[in-house]
């Protein structure tokens, strides 16, 4: 069994560390593109990590991986999270991501329509990433989350109390954070409701318009 | 009357630019000194915007400011958004903010406990702020919005469609919107409760092994 | 003829922008690649810059290019610079550049051994990046220079008095820079000797000690 | 005797890595300023970073500063770097910094008239600069180095041979090193009068121009 030391760990880490700079920059231009050619982008902003040696460890723990494995098995030590306006806008960035060449998507999980137990949504892309260091290329696995601002709201604080609490919630709690989730969804139906009914009675005014 | 080329809006809004730029790094300063002391920040993200003088000059006419009052009478055209996880959060931030000595208060708005009537919630701080020139100091009027991700959540969204739309919303719309805002408030409550009550088990846990 | 307006030039440039900002996370990760092996870095820093369109403008004229001609044409649009400690670095740099995946190198230049006639040394290198838009893969031609923090204070300089000139310098000030220019590259060379032969006697000291 | 641990270095040192990073941020307005104004500006780029806590311990023993001393005695934890074109720029930011609000000034060292020992020359300036912390304000001691590019050039590598050969160099080699100062200095001063004389032909030009 390999035990890396702190030094191992960062030279381990640098290609993902690497991949998530570069991604950041690269996904924040899908913004910046939009803006520059006066569109609404369908993102709000863009954010990334790599998972912090303590989270990684934990995570080998719960999910029996072992330290040779974790660059096959651990998909999310480089992570990536695109928050969206509106539903409908996450189904758009799918649409760009798969188009371009940088990514080769392994997988993909749609738990927008399909919430986790616990209440979670989002969309989920695991791909593969090359970069190049200085002795040649190099392919990492990483992970794109894409979501709503409000998905964003409930995950971060969902988050947020599980670290303070450690291990499993009340069974009380859970069931009020599943309802939290799910009043959160119908609030992002609900203004993606108004966005349609709005483009519906602009297009119509334009009509009109066009018919006088 | 004073019209602006396009060379002196540069001019004008370079000292709005650079404290934006200075503040950003000093206000998220503030959650890395707390995750340097591994507390729990109060603080999820923070950005910074100079208004673009498209939308100046649209708020002069709204407003009727005139150009040569623009340094006294606007007073959001540096603008910094501070984003918190929790509802109790904002209060811990206004506080900080208060104490610091490079932010001169001179007005604080609570629109989360008095919403606006669109629905709109946020804490807003005026404040003067420093900036050193070349040529000696000046001071400049800037806006800090302190606000939860749920807050944050219905505020872009209401602004996205409010610029997809220009113009007032049909009544029908302004009262779901309105409603919608509601709803994400009660959210934001809810989960500060959820909060407390795992405080509380957490403090009573280690009450009970302080006993033993 | 096409005539481009600001917009069709802000347009233009996007790719090349989002090009200049991949490329100097990419070429600043070399260097953290270095510093992370704990290994002296052949790379001082990295800069980077899209062609303002005045000076895009100004170099057609120049070089009678024709605005439909320009991506193919121009090849310094989207301009990189590495600046290395030692001449013998920017011969590493262009190395570890011939190895990478992402850039299809097109041509190279060698102005470090034969300078220009004003006395400029650099390592140029032209060559393909490609970028992912939203709507899909696009190719554009980049440029990097390698070169010592002796050649960059030398061109830096010279540039800024060019600037502060236009046109010709007189001819008695051109031999005096092309004089200094060789006074710095015999400084590079200088250093060189000092480090080679540093380099030996460490070697040499290590050799003693291993007879022991 | 105090002994930090490594978390006692980072909670240490937070206030300093705050401070370079508000810096950078100031110093680097400077030269934004003059851009803005279509002036040349004196500056070539700014570059900052906290000392390393290996370098802090090597610096306490070779000059005798015990940790409980390090906030008063050690003047460059918090280090930043100003390199300019010219040598006479080095005196213009000097005015521009002894003029800001927010740097109280305890010692300027002109060490570009009055080189060191080793060849070395840079303008520094020690000085006390305030910070926000959450708990209230901080006043730190910090350190300022004004160059030239040439400078930059000769200190850079003088100090990547020093980390190569550990310990002193060579007395030949300390010679040449010395040498190799004295010549970058003489460029520096070909190229300020090059500059003068450019300057002095061009308003004569203009002079000429208004006569006619």
């Amino acid at each position: 069994m390999v035990v890396k030391n702190m030094e191992e760990w960062d030279a381990f880490l640098f290609p993902y560390q690497q991949a998530v700079s570069e991604l950041k920059i690269k996904l924040r231009g899908i913004k910046k593109e939009f803006e520059r050619n006066r569109q609404t982008a369908p993102i709000e902003f863009v954010t990334g990590r790599v998972k912090p040696v303590s989270s990684i460890k934990e995570k080998m723990v719960r999910r029996y991986i072992s330290e040779d494995r974790l660059a096959q098995d651990m998909e999310d030590i480089a992570g990536l999270r695109i928050i969206c306006p509106f539903v409908d806008d996450i189904y758009k960035v799918v649409d760009i991501l798969r188009k371009r060449g940088d990514l080769n998507i392994l997988e993909e999980r749609d738990y927008v329509h399909n919430a986790k137990n616990s209440g979670y949504r989002s969309y989920h892309i695991v791909f593969e990433y090359g970069i190049d260091l200085y002795n040649g290329e190099k392919s990492i696995l990483a992970e794109i989350q894409i979501r709503t601002l409000a998905m964003n709201f409930w995950a971060t604080v969902e988050h947020s109390l599980g670290y303070k609490h450690k291990g499993e919630f009340p069974d009380d709690l859970k069931k009020r954070l599943q309802i939290a989730a799910t009043k959160t969804f119908k609030l992002d139906e609900d203004m993606l409701k108004i966005k349609d009914e709005l483009e519906y009675i602009n297009s119509s005014d334009s009509n009109i318009k066009d018919d006088e």
